[in-house]
C-alpha cells in the first residue's frame, strides 16, 4: 500500500459533525453534550493520541448548543489539542485525584444547571463512563437542578453513517487488510505453531501499511474451531486444520475488521460445506444491505441461509456490526436490531455456523452500505475453502 | 528472545490473590466486590481475550466474601472463561440492549442487598465504570438496601505489590523491550520519516518476542522534542534531531513502559547535558526506590536533580508510576502520593525536563523495588546520549 492518503479531516469534516449534532441536540431538548471516551472526543475534536491507554487520566469534551466544543483536558494533551480546529482549551494539572477536572467542569456547567437545563451523557448500550464514578457522582451534587439526558443514541446515531473522508480512510485499511490476507499462504506453513503465524500476521500487516494491528484473534483445529476469542496456543499447524485468523487493523484510527479461512494441506466435506454455505449467507447480506432494510432485515437475510446447516440461532448474539473509529460499533445485525440502514453506513457481515462436537466457523467482509446493495470495501473471499 | 517462559499462572496464584482480597474486604466490611474492567477480571480469573477491544458487551465478575469468584458473562466468552479456575459461569446471550446481564447481577446480589450488605465497586481515582451508565443506575434501583462501597484503594493496593510470577513476565517484556532499543541504531538513519521509524520498531519488537506493541509514541526535532503524546509525522529524521521513542511493549498480558533517546548525527551541547540531567535523576530515583519510602519521596528525590536545568515543576503532574497489566497503575511518583513503597512494586521512573523554546526531554527505565533500592527490570540507558 503506497502511502498517499492524507492523515487527519479538513476542518470543514469536524464543522459538520458538530453541526449535525447541535441541531439534533435542538430537536431533543438537550443544550449539551459531555463526552468522554476516546472516540467521542475524536469524533468532534480531531484529537488522536495513543495516549489514551494509560488510564490514569479522564479527558472531557463538552460540545454546546451553539459554537464550536470546549476542551477539558490534562495538560499534557494540550500541546496537541492545539493543533486541533477548537478554540477554547482548558487544562490541569492531571493526575491530581482529589481534582480532576471536577472544578473545571463544574464551572462550565453551572450555567447549564441554573436554568435548569438538560445535560447529554452517553449512558445507553455499548457505552461505559470513562471518569470515575465516584468523581461523577460528586459533580451531579455539585450542579443541583442540572438535567441529565441519554445521548448515546444521538451521538451512534451520527457515527453510524460515514462521511466520505471516513469511507477513504476505512477502504484503505481493508485494503491494507486484505492485501495482508493474500500473503497468508507464503507466511505460514504446517508444523508452525499458531502464536508464531499470528505473530508473523501482524509483522506482515505493519509492511503492508497498517499503523497497528491490534486486534489479532482466532484458531486453529482438524476440521474447524471451537472458539474465536482466546489466545493463540502453541500447538503447531497440522493436516487437516482450518485456520482462522481474524483481524481489527487500524490506519489514522480507522479499523478494518474482518475473518478468514483455510484449511491446512486438505480440507475435509463438512468444513467445505460449512464454508460454501457461510459464503452464500454473506452474499445474501451483501445484497440484502440497502438503504431502508433494517440490521433485522439483514440478520434474517444471512439466518436464512445459515440455517441449512444449523437451525439452533447461536449464543454469538448477532451476525455483524458497525465498523469505524472503533473495532465494533452499532448497529447490531440482530434480531432485536430495528436500526434503519442508511447510503454510507459501513458495516461488517460475520455469519457463524456451530457444527459437529462444539466446532464452529465463522466468516466476515466489510461493506458500505450504498443504494445498489453493500459494496465491499475488502477483497471478497474465495468462493470455496482455500487449502494452503 | 526465547520462547521458554511459561503463559498463564498456577490455580494457586488466583486463590492467593482471592484470599488476600477477601482478608482486606473483611477489615473494610465489604461483604462482595463487583468488578468490570479487563485487568480486574483477568487478575482474579485469569481470563486473557483481546476482545475486551470491543466496547460491545460488558463482563462482571464477583468476588465473595468467601469461595471462589463467579463470573457473569456473555456467552461469547463461556468456553475461554470455562478453562479458568472458576466454577461458577453464568452467561446470557449477547449484545441484549434491553437486559446485559442486568437480571443476572439483580439475582446474584439480592441477597446482600435483603440484607443490607455492602458491595465493593471501583469508583476511585484512575477508574473508570466499564458498563452502561444507564444499566448501572437500573441495577441500584433493582436492589434496594445494598450500601456501595469504593474498592479502589483495596484492588489497586493489591495488585501494586507483584507475586514471583507476575515479575519474571515483566522482566521478560522488559528484556524483550531493551533488545528492541538495542536495535534501533540498526533500525533508523537520517532521511527516514518518522511514522517510519516507528512502524520498523514495532515489527522489530514483535521480531523479538513481544506479543504486540500497542503503546509507540515519541518525537524527533532539532535539539529536542516538544511533545511526547502525539502520533508521528512524516518528517524525515535529521542531523541534529533529538529522537524518543517510547513503547509499551505486551508479552501474556503484562506491559513494559520505557523509552530511550538519541541524537542523530551529531548531539548539542544543551541536549547533552539535559540527558546527563535526566540520567542522574533516574540514579537518584533507583537509589531512593525502597521499602518504607514514598511515593512522594521518590518524587523529590528525582526532582533535586532535575531542579538543576528546570525548577518549573513541570505539568505532566508526575514523574513515573506503577506498571503491570497496565501501562500506567497505581502509584504516582507525585507530590500528592503518600504510597509507602513495598518490596516487589515493579515501577516506572519517568524523570522529564522542559528547556528552550517548549523543548522537553523525558527518560524512563522500569525497575521492581527491593530492599536494596530498585533493582532494574529494563537494560539501563546508556550515561551519554547515544548518536546515531
Amino acid at each position: 500500500m503506497s502511502e498517499i492518503m492524507q492523515r487527519g479531516f479538513p476542518e470543514s469534516e469536524f464543522k459538520t459533525r458538530t453541526a449535525n449534532a447541535q441541531a439534533r441536540m435542538a430537536d431533543q431538548g438537550l443544550d449539551g453534550l459531555l463526552l468522554m471516551s476516546e472516540p467521542d472526543v475524536r469524533y468532534f475534536s480531531g484529537f488522536h493520541t495513543l495516549f489514551w491507554q494509560s488510564p490514569t487520566r479522564p479527558w472531557f469534551l463538552f460540545v454546546p448548543s451553539t459554537g464550536k466544543p470546549i476542551a477539558l483536558i490534562p495538560e499534557i494533551g494540550a500541546e496537541l489539542m492545539r493543533r486541533s480546529w477548537l478554540d477554547d482549551i482548558r487544562t490541569w494539572s492531571a493526575p491530581a485525584p482529589q481534582d480532576d477536572g471536577i472544578s473545571l467542569l463544574t464551572e462550565l456547567l453551572s450555567p447549564l444547571a441554573s436554568s435548569g437545563a438538560k445535560l447529554g451523557v452517553m449512558k445507553g448500550h455499548e457505552t461505559a463512563l470513562r471518569m470515575p464514578l465516584g468523581d461523577w457522582e460528586r459533580l451531579i451534587v455539585n450542579l443541583p437542578g442540572l438535567q441529565i439526558g441519554d445521548a448515546t443514541g444521538l451521538v451512534q446515531g451520527l457515527r453510524m453513517v460515514k462521511s466520505a473522508g471516513e469511507i477513504e480512510k476505512l477502504a484503505h485499511i481493508c485494503a491494507i487488510g486484505s492485501a495482508t490476507f493474500a500473503r497468508v499462504p507464503q507466511i505460514v506453513s504446517t508444523g508452525m505453531p499458531l502464536d508464531e503465524a499470528f505473530r508473523q500476521f501482524r509483522r506482515e500487516a505493519l509492511a503492508q501499511g497498517a499503523d497497528d494491528a491490534p486486534y489479532v484473534v482466532g484458531g486453529a483445529q482438524q476440521g474447524g474451531y471451537a472458539d474465536v476469542i482466546s489466545p493463540p496456543t502453541r500447538r503447531p499447524l497440522q493436516n487437516g486444520d482450518v485456520l482462522m485468523i481474524d483481524t481489527g487493523c487500524t490506519w489514522d484510527g480507522y479499523f478494518c475488521d474482518f475473518d478468514r479461512n483455510w484449511a491446512i494441506g486438505t480440507a475435509d466435506d463438512r468444513a467445505r460445506r460449512v464454508y460454501d454455505t457461510l459464503w452464500r449467507a454473506t452474499e445474501a447480506g451483501i445484497a440484502a444491505a440497502r438503504p431502508g432494510a433494517t440490521c433485522r432485515d439483514l440478520f434474517q437475510a444471512m439466518s436464512a441461509v445459515i440455517a441449512e446447516m444449523d437451525d439452533s440461532g447461536g449464543d454469538i448474539g448477532r451476525l455483524g456490526h458497525g465498523l469505524g473509529m472503533q473495532l465494533t460499533e452499532q448497529p447490531s445485525h440482530a434480531a432485536f436490531d430495528t436500526t434503519e440502514l442508511k447510503e454510507n453506513m459501513v458495516l461488517t457481515l460475520e455469519p457463524s455456523l456451530s457444527y459437529g462436537d462444539g466446532m464452529m466457523m465463522v466468516h466476515e467482509e466489510n461493506i458500505v452500505v450504498t443504494s445498489e446493495g453493500g459494496r465491499l470495501l475488502t477483497t471478497r473471499a474465495a468462493p470455496e475453502l482455500p487449502v494452503i
